[in-house]
């Protein structure tokens, strides 16, 4: 029921998650008489869907304690519980970001070893697509905090891109190893000295995200949700002053009529419903964040994100990624006491 | 003898800035062997300018703290103390960013009631240009900083964008008052509090940066710096597709050639050498950094915002706006008292 166009949009992109993905089964959670009728329009999603009733929604001006308070029997808080009580592999919605974030923490707690979650998102590059993390659900992180997004990350990359060995970097205001602040400089020191199953390469900077240099972009929610909008906020600008460039005269408007298909290939691959899909990763159960204002085709996409991480045992990668990491810092610390 | 490409791209961009504003004299410092056949070229900068000369130069790679120690005598360490002389109106840059934040620093001292100096440019937006602080001086800034950093960033609107009262937001992971961590809400809350010469609107987001939402976005100098390379490294990763979808077929070819010139405006708006030079504000004295890369045309801009600058009194604006911060927060306390 969340969104900008619930039910609508919702059902129309189970549909076409559907059509993609043959072996996926939906729990709908939300008021049926708006979402039966839309369903039918989809007979294969309506034969592998089934609907729960609540008139229950939690709005998009709901503060994260109110939709905690009140929210539990919500469309919201159902779909979290089906996933907290294993009917379901994941929960997907469109819905008020804070009261997803702190409904998901508070019902399905964090996993032993991460301390908070992190929204965590695919991002378009010049060269494909990196992984950024924390896009916002924690202004504040210590070195700790960055050392798990990081093996989280990492574990997303593995899962969703398929790669086997993923560059892993810290977002900082330089490369040198002096740039950044203590937190930063700590948790640098820390994942050069772990070991773990990643390329880590050190810092990047601002302009390394759109440049694709690492697969995965590890930072505070703080600034990695000012990156992710000043990105987005900069593609939507150029976008505006093109489209309005090339219908600005009569040459223009034919220059852009041959162009066409090529500007729509681009349009494409910077579209963020081709991206979208936010997973608040260091849950006992994955749960999805859709864009609000995501198309049909954008929330497939977070369906789509959803299956990929449930169908490959992210949580299993994590909890011992983060074993291996917490038996070599006890190592560590033994070596120096010896 | 900063910059990519020194001397020649700085002598050629004071002589672009001569011809713009026939009332500026510049003193040259560097290498004169070099320098004085280049400037030969120019008669009407060669009438207008001086040549002192220096063989020693702060390298890119150099430390701060190594140019603070050897650069006195370097042609950036003179060009600085001839504006601490009073000889010069202004500093303007091209060479390392950090030695030359270091000596302006050092050399000329903060302005009473400045804690620290902030790194401010201006910069394209999708309704003209705004203005952002701190660019990446300070990597962690309290709430004293940061309304600091509006005052001087009200004050170079006024100066340089000629607005009477310019609108001022917090950069901030959302809009509503409760977000964001401690430092940002206190500095609101002062800012809110404080009464001052300009249009306090509260908090911004990253997009509000590339919408022109508002005329002055403070921010620390971590997020500020991350902010500003993602936003540049959109804008080239967006600009290096549109070269090469427009540069796919024969189609997209004949397209690119009707829609050039509406494209060359848009370029003209985005490239960052019409946005060129970052001052270092809150310093007794006018130190402008040109991007190391940039053009001569860019160069000329860095001198044209010393220009406007020093014309403007920028620092009585500032002073001026400090006391009037001050003796409210002192009636405030008293008032507080009883």
């Amino acid at each position: 029921m969340g969104g900008d166009a619930a039910p609508q949009i919702v059902i129309e992109g189970a549909s076409i998650a559907r059509e993609r993905l043959p072996n996926v089964k939906f729990l709908i959670f939300g008021d049926e008489t708006r979402i039966a009728p839309l369903v039918t329009k989809y007979p294969l999603l309506k034969e592998s869907c089934e609907i729960r009733h609540t008139d229950k929604i939690v709005s998009a001006e709901e503060k994260p304690g109110q939709a905690l308070r009140r929210g539990r029997q919500s469309s919201m808080g159902l779909a979290i519980q089906s996933v907290k009580d294993g009917e379901s592999c994941a929960a997907v919605s469109a819905g008020n970001t804070g009261a997803l974030m702190a409904m998901g923490k508070f019902m399905l707690k964090t996993m032993s070893g991460i301390d908070r979650p992190a929204m965590t998102s695919l991002l378009p590059t010049s060269c494909g697509e990196s992984i950024m993390l924390d896009l916002g659900a924690n202004v504040e992180c210590d070195e700790n905090n960055l050392v798990q997004f990081a093996i989280m990350g990492a574990a997303f990359a593995r899962t969703v891109l398929g790669l086997s060995n993923p560059s892993v970097a810290l977002l900082n205001v330089g490369v040198e190893e002096l740039k950044g602040n203590e937190v930063i400089k700590n948790a640098d020191r820390m994942l050069r000295d772990a070991n773990l199953p990643m390329d880590y390469v050190g810092f990047t900077e601002g302009h390394g995200l759109a440049n694709g240099e690492v697969d995965v972009v590890v930072t505070d929610g703080f600034t990695g949700n000012v990156a992710l909008k000043t990105a987005e906020g900069t593609a939507r600008m150029i976008a505006g002053m093109l489209q309005s460039a090339l219908s600005d005269s009569l040459m223009s408007k034919i220059g852009y009529l041959f162009a066409k298909p090529a500007l729509l290939g681009l349009k494409n691959h910077l579209d963020p419903n081709n991206h979208n899909g936010a997973v608040f990763m260091g849950l006992n159960g994955l749960v999805i964040k859709s864009h609000g204002g995501a198309s049909a085709a954008g929330f497939a996409s977070a369906i789509g994100v959803a299956v990929d991480m449930a169908a490959n045992d992210l949580a299993g990668k994590i909890t011992e990624d983060l074993k291996y990491f917490e038996n070599h810092a006890k190592e560590d610390a033994e070596d120096k006491d010896i």
